[in-house]
């Protein structure tokens, strides 16, 4: 059976770091005979120029019946007044919906190599190893009703819903919890229930899942507003965090952050299992198009290749191939490469296409 | 005329930080001849124990009457299952919205004395000076509809409301603007835009006011998760930051963790100013009520010190005075003392009785 793969460069750095990946899976076809259908399309404001649109249904279809989606990135200020319902962000936005695409992973990892990149005091961050399982379909958002209405006065109201259900927080829920058994055994579970109903329903529905299935991972709670100072207090405290769609992505970022090297960040989204045993999942670097660096050749590809590695663990059992990739990139910060956002004194600075090159260098040694 | 002030300690450490408050407005009457006319009240649990209320109307009508409030912490999870219409933080929700207290001004200012108690390294923080100007009577915070409903399956569905409009978002982007001018003279402006309507409103209202009346102003725009993300890569690309209710509670909590001392940030909540010239407003500590130390008497009292400092000089126009605080807290610091919360090798640890009177006795000497 050939693993169907669909890949999906976006816009900015999106393409750059995509085509290192084709690198990694030219190597994977050579050296262990794995052979991937790879179709790959316009999404983002790279659609919007060609299409009119920042993704065409048939993208969609496609995604639907691909094994995996390999996602670059999208957003681009070219597109800033393209209109709400046009923007390139609605590319990603609609993947994760019309995928039921309901748990967003966000490992927030130091590597060792990378220590002296965070700007938290190494003693806070040696061995910073936190999973952010992120709510990815629902909140605040996707609920409506939403939009700006004009008033009689002409003044504008902008209206937004935040919207949860107890089936909605309890698969989140047990992804962070199965996930746990598998880490450090504990839960963190983070709303502001202190504010907002949702947020108590969040809390209440995680709690009675837990007394129900998960009695022996070590659950607590925590307000959204203190979550983000203890991870900058003590990020360390955290094994998995669970939470909604708007404080996960604002969250994710922060933690990520810790570890002064964003560029290497991978994440995934994973759907629900069908009666098939398929589960749809889409990859992606947690890090956006940053437009300011596109096209200069100096993007870092790693989050990009580590999201490939982490695609093959995944959705394709295939544990042995996706470690060679991690160690790879590991041996190659070990030998000094870094590309500008992770330099340092002492280093190499590289750009994007050397260091690409350079994986597959190590890979050949493995 | 005498000052009406309205002193509502609340829970956790908040009457034992508000006890060395007590001091140095002793301190006022005695050396600077200045005549408070103080009523103090119960809110939050403290009031819940009492009234079965967390805040009683009588209160809030005191408030309304008052020249300034003065309020310490609430929030107990003694109370935490006590309905959520009568949980500990309505006190604080409600005072913000029947004083119409909009614009929530939160510095995040590294103290030099205290620069090593930041978990971020030296150089990323120094000097580090921040004012976070966040909404705080909208937003979904107070948006309807809002609420937990039960389906006819038996499951439920939590809901809240996020609602901004063109009045809402223009009068706390004047305060932001306002402020600048007295400071840095750049506000940079925070929503999710590229998600959610409200904050594609926010940013084009922010826009045009910034075009009509405050071009002088350098104004720039981030989307909050890479906002949460600048915090912690670099602070102090920051002057002031303008942000709704949410996104304020996370992000200003974030950033006064940035200086490592909490414990240390008085806020200021300031409404409009009426026909008579009379401005509600009400100062609190940036810091909760922590009720893991309360009773313990090792709260650090500087924050709530701090917050009179600013009632002062925001509410009375007494400059001198607060100044005269500033530094007493300023000497306080540089001889030596620390509560626990910003203890560090070398320093004589104390109290916060030990740590109030340690002010006056600076006051006496300026
Ligand atoms: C691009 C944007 C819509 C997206 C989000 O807000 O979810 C991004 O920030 C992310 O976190 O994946
Ligand atoms: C106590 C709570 C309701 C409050 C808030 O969320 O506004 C607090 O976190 C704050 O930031 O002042």
């Amino acid at each position: 059976v050939t693993k169907k793969l669909l890949v999906l460069p976006g816009d900015g750095i999106g393409p750059e770091v995509m085509n290192e990946v084709a690198r990694i899976v030219a190597w994977m076809g050579r050296k262990r005979g794995v052979a991937f259908d790879i179709s790959e399309d316009l999404v983002g404001g790279a659609s919007l120029a060609v299409h009119g649109v920042p993704i065409r249904d048939e993208v969609i279809t496609a995604a639907k019946a691909a094994d995996a989606v390999l996602f670059g990135s999208v957003g681009d200020p070219k597109w800033a007044s393209v209109g709400f319902d046009l923007r390139p962000e609605v590319a990603i936005l609609k993947l994760r919906q019309e995928l039921g695409l309901f748990a967003n992973l966000r490992p927030a990892k130091l590597f060792d190599a990378l220590a002296e990149a965070s700007t938290l005091k190494p003693e806070v961050v040696a061995g910073l190893d936190i999973m952010i399982v992120r709510e990815s379909v629902g909140g605040i958002y996707f609920g409506t009703p939403r939009g700006i209405e004009t008033l009689p006065d002409g003044s504008k109201r902008g209206i937004n819903t935040e919207i949860y259900t107890t089936s909605e927080i309890e698969r989140v829920a047990r992804v962070a919890f199965d996930l746990a058994r598998q880490r450090g055994n504990r839960v963190c579970s983070v709303e502001k229930c202190n504010v907002m109903e949702s947020g108590l329903l969040w809390k209440e529905v995680v709690t009675a899942l837990h007394a129900r299935d998960y009695a022996d991972v070590e659950l607590t709670h925590m307000l959204a507003d203190n979550c983000a100072m203890q991870l900058v207090r003590n990020p360390r405290q955290f094994d998995v965090i669970v939470t909604g769609n708007l404080f996960g992505d604002l969250l994710s970022d922060l933690a990520s952050m810790l570890t002064g090297s964003l560029g290497m960040l991978p994440s995934a989204t994973l759907g629900a299992v069908d009666e098939e045993g398929r589960r749809p999942a889409l990859y992606e670097p947690i890090h956006g198009s940053a437009p300011d660096i596109a096209g200069k050749g100096i993007a870092n590809p790693l989050a990009q290749i580590l999201s490939f590695a982490m695609l093959l663990r995944y959705s394709f059992a295939m544990e042995a191939e996706a470690a060679l990739i991690e160690q790879a990139v590991a041996n190659v910060l070990a030998s000094g490469l870094r590309t500008a956002d992770i330099m340092s004194p002492g280093m190499a600075q590289v750009g994007t296409t050397v260091m690409g090159e350079a994986v597959v260098r190590e890979l050949d040694k493995l």
